[in-house]
Parts: C-alpha cells; structure tokens; sequence
C-alpha cells in the first residue's frame, strides 16, 4: 500500500511490509460477530466505529470505546513524561467518544509495568495526569487492572459516555452533497513526534524564546492531545453532524474510514485545510513538507465529520475556543475519494500507517 | 510477606521482593477517586471490588471489569494454545462478573501482539476461543482494540454484566456468624500449572490411559478455566451469599481481601476444603502438596461466598453440576482469619502472590 506521498516516521503506525491488515482482520471479526445469533437487539453500532452503541431501556445511548498504547509503540519511555503519558491515554478515548457525539462518562484503565518501573513515581504520575483530565471532563474513574509486564509498558484505556436516544453520529451517516469539516487545526501532532525523534524537547518555560515557543506548541500537540469533547457533544446534541470520525491515523486514512462506512466518495480542497500556522513556520527549516504532515500525520485528534448543506448555518462559530473549517465535500462513491491542489485534482489515498 | 506455607510457582504470582504493593496503590487510587467532587452518585462500588457496580435510571445495575493478561506473566506462549488463551481471557472476567453476583452480557477485548505472531493464525484461534465462550453465555462482543507490541502478547478482557438493582453482591457484606462456602474443588488449577512447568502437556485424547486422564485434568482447569457464571447469578438472584470473590488468586489471598472488606475474621476448616482428588492422586508422586495448593494455589476461578445461617437451607445443591461446599464461618474481626488442621488453629496468611 506504499503510495507517492512523503511518509512522516509515525512511530504508531510504522509501515509494515505485512500481507495482512488490521482492517481486514477487524472487518473479518465484525462479520463474525454480527453474524451470531446472539446479537443483542440493543447494540446499535459493535466493532468496527470510533466506538460501540448501546441503548439502554431508558432511552440512553451509551458509547464506549478502548485503546491501547503499547510503548516503543505508541510512545517511547524516555521522550513521554508519565503524566502527559497518562493525559494522553485517557485523551485519545475521550476524542473516540466526541467523535460519537456523546458525553464521556466513566473510564476503567489497565496499566501493565516492569518491576524496575513499578518501583518508581511513573505510575502514580501517570495517574496524576489521567485523573486531571478525567476531573476536567467530570468522568469517573471506575476500575480497570494493574500488572506486572516484563519489559514493556502497557495500557489499555476503556471510556464510555452516554448521549440520548438517536443522537450518536456514526461513521456511516454521510451522503453526497454534505459539507465536509475539520475542528482545530492539523499537522502539529506529527511535527511534533519528528521533531521528538530528533532529539527535541519542552523547553523551561521561562527560557522560551518565540522559536521555541512554536516548538513547544507542536510538541504538546503530540504529547498532550486535547480531546474535542465540547465539540462532539454539540454536533451530536444538535444534530448538527450526519457522520464523524477522529483524526488519530491521519486525515487521509480517516476520511477514507468515514467514506467507506458511508459507501460515498469526497472532494478536498487543499487550500482550505487548516494547516497548523505554527508547523508551516517551523517546516521551512526543517525539511518537512506541512501538507503531507496534514495529510497523513496522525495524533492531531481533531474531528472529521459532515454536515447537511441546509444545517451548516446552524454550525457554532467555536467550541472551548476552538474553531471549526469547512474542506471539501461529500460525492458519489463512483467520484472515490479526491484531493484538489489548485487545478489540479488527486485520488487521496489513505497514507495513514497500519499496524500490520 | 513471607510465610511459613510452600509457595507454588505460580507465573501470574511471582513474589517479588519489592517494597511497594499493589493492593497499597490500588487502595490509595480509590481513596483519590472516591474522594474525588465528581464521585457519581450511581456508582455504587468502584475501584477495589471484582467489578465496578453501576445503578441505571432503570433500576438495573451495570458491573463491569478488566483483566490484563501479559505474556511470560500470567501464561507462556510456548505451553498455552491460543485457541485455550482466547477462553481463559474471557473466563478471567467472567469469573468476576460471577463473583458480582451478575449476569454477563458483553465485552471488550484489547490484544497487543508483535508482527511475527501477528504473521500466524495466532489471533484467530484467540478469538475461536474466546468467542465460542462468549457464545456459550450469550455474552457479546462489542468491541476493543488491536496493536502491535515490540514482543510480548497482551491482553486486556472488558466484561460488563447486569442484575437488579440490589442484587449485585460485594466483598464487603460479611457478618460474623455468616457461614464460608466455595464452588467446586480447589488446588487442580495451581496443579496444572505446576505440572506444565515442568513440561506436562494435554495428552492426545485416544491414546489417554487413566493416569494421563488424571493430568488432564489439572491441566485443563490451569489452561482453559470454567467461571461459575450460573452461580453467581444464582447466589445475586436469590439474595443468598452476603459476599462473594472469585479464587483467582488463592483461597488465602482471597478469603483474606473478602474479610478485609467487610471487617471480619474467619474460621476455616482444613478437612472441609474440596481438594480436588485428582490433585491428591497426582500429588504423591510428584512431591507437592495438595492442601497448600488449594490454600495458595491460585486460577481455580471458584467462588467463595458467605451465607446467612437461616439461608443455608435454601442454596441449591448443584448448579450446573457444580456442588458447593460449606468450609468454614466468619468470625468477628478480633479473632482474625484462622485455619484449623485437626485440634491446631494456625494463622491463614495470604500466600497467594502479588504482582509487585
């Protein structure tokens, strides 16, 4: 599945040369567990979405998710503070919930260790940054399990959240003529985990010069995600968003998630998309092209997701202080799935990278 | 927290000789969550028991666990077949959501493992097991995650499950006077475990004689467990047991956490204890020590549970098939938790291990 576009070193999603996918391996699941006879009458969306949908007898959805982050990885011990290690495991289940349009609401959390790191603050700092985010966002931590590994650290983070009935967006609602939207800003989070590789890190803050400064900014966006929990909420609660999707592979891989479960095509103006101003200023120097970074970095952990033309006036202007950007539009799925540069028009292809 | 009892060799229950314990953090988690401003008022157990209890707006209650399962901790790849692997990860949780006093109904399974094993049927014999387990109590699979790890299989088993609102049974209802019983036998899963240590493996079925049988035996209950799902919901449903934990640690680890639950003491009958006889056959000749298996032995994902006298008479002879037995009372506080052999009483330590 190599393609022509320039390849950011995502630890995550390293290229493999494998013949076997992820995604065919989860597609080949789900059928095998839609396909049982014991399928409960109340799951609304099983694998396969940012997050499963049940409904309860009163009415309630609730939507839960899991992640889980596996060091060298995900993230690399030596470059990851604990804390930011535990904002983000918790930050990248909250974005699955927004990007169901529900409201998080309680987490359990699995932690597995070494002994030599078990027997340091690693994992109470871990804690000291999760539970700030959970307390940000008032979700309750309710369990999950501790283990020794041998090692490698391991987490596995499970949210749920809860919206009303009928009001969960999932990947599969987008038609032909929807406008196509982007929260926040994209490319950063990948800036950032090049920049780490390079040997970059937070500078003492009250060292910081302008530079630096910028520097910081795409480094946090890789190593503190903030989830658009505020966002997810008023487009499910508005039904303001007919599909949606959070952008942890990168905008090509998930836009092509998005259409496939949609069974339509998309047309992305290049020119629209909202290139972090901070990584354009930073990429001249650097060798790194900002649009291949929006393209197809992963970890930005903004929201995807389209809108009926007849509701787009009814889109707030910000959330949480972060705005949102139209960047294309839904097509046929016969159209596939394309990017204009200029007069120039492109198949995206998804240049997100794969487990396998 | 040496003792004077033979510690088997339990992998998952490796002693080490750290200073910090994992019941120590687990316990200063809680108090940080449940003093928490943001505590929900329908959770009604949280971190600490076999699950998080939850009561819905319908009256129903919601429990919900997790279990990690790391490899060359809690199971080697060389002795454990995957398709084994995929029931005891669920069986794990199932066993908790038992031990709640629940009926199970769906799940979450996140699976790390590195590119070689990815490279194999390894995750689809897993899910083989795993799934005709689910199958077999009607739980559904709803969701999880997939990733690659640098070496080791990871496993982290989500099971939520459901009772009326009351019903769920906790560790912390033991009173003085209530009387100690456990499903099944107890020693044949630290047996097994034992056995495959030193290089036992499942004997080709038609060329099995009576011995061969007999090690079986004990190595099906180590690799592929039976959580006592029927009894749990009976003994909820009923209002029968006032408390309850699954033996996956030990009967004297776990009977210990019960009783520090609900501020008690107990008085356990050594000539009660089910061991299993398959393990005193066993044992013999191979130097081990049936008692001390079943005192410390853990992974027989029994139940132990308490009983008003005045119910005693009520509880089912069988469930199942599976016969429980009576072993011991629960005493106040003061008089510790004890175990007599004949006209001896000795201190019942916990010898099952900890992760840290």
């Amino acid at each position: 599945m190599k393609d022509e576009h320039e390849q950011p070193a995502a630890l995550r999603h390293a290229q493999s040369s494998s013949s076997k996918s992820e995604f065919d391996f989860i597609a080949s699941l789900r059928q095998r567990v839609t396909s049982s006879a014991l399928k409960s009458e109340s799951l609304i969306a099983g694998i396969g979405d940012d997050a499963a949908v049940f409904r309860s007898s009163t009415g309630k959805e609730t939507v839960i998710t899991a992640d889980l982050l596996v060091e060298d990885i995900d993230f690399r011990r030596t470059t990851t503070p604990p804390y930011l290690l535990g904002h983000k495991s918790l930050a990248v289940s909250l974005s699955d919930i927004a990007a169901m349009g529900a409201r998080p609401m309680w987490s359990l959390i699995s932690i597995g260790v070494p002994e030599d790191v078990w027997q340091t603050k690693f994992v109470d700092h871990f804690y000291d940054g999760l539970l700030e985010l959970a307390n940000h966002y008032g979700v309750q931590l309710i369990g999950g399990d501790t283990s020794r590994t041998t090692e490698s650290i391991v987490i596995d983070s499970v949210v749920a959240g809860e919206c009303a009935a009928g009001n969960s967006v999932l990947r599969s609602g987008a038609r032909p003529g929807d406008q196509i939207f982007v929260t926040g800003s994209l490319g950063a989070a990948a800036a950032g985990l090049r920049l780490i590789e390079r040997g970059a890190h937070l500078a003492e803050q009250n060292l910081a010069d302008e530079d630096s400064q910028k520097l910081d900014h795409v480094l946090i966006r890789q190593l503190r995600p903030e989830p658009r929990v505020g966002w997810g909420m008023v487009l499910g609660e508005e039904h303001l968003a007919t599909a949606m999707i959070d952008l942890s592979d990168g905008l090509s891989s998930d836009l092509n998630r998005l259409c496939a479960a949609s069974e339509v095509g998309a047309l992305i103006d290049s020119a629209l998309l909202p290139i972090d101003n901070r990584v354009v200023e930073l990429c001249g120097r650097r060798a790194l092209d900002p649009l291949q970074l929006a393209l197809h970095g992963g970890e930005d952990f903004e929201l995807l997701f389209t809108v009926k033309p007849g509701d787009v006036a009814r889109l707030p202007k910000r959330v949480d202080g972060v705005e949102i950007k139209r960047i294309g539009e839904v097509k046929e799925a016969v159209k596939g799935i394309e990017i204009a540069e200029g007069s120039r028009v492109w198949e995206l292809k998804p240049g997100g990278w794969l487990h396998f």
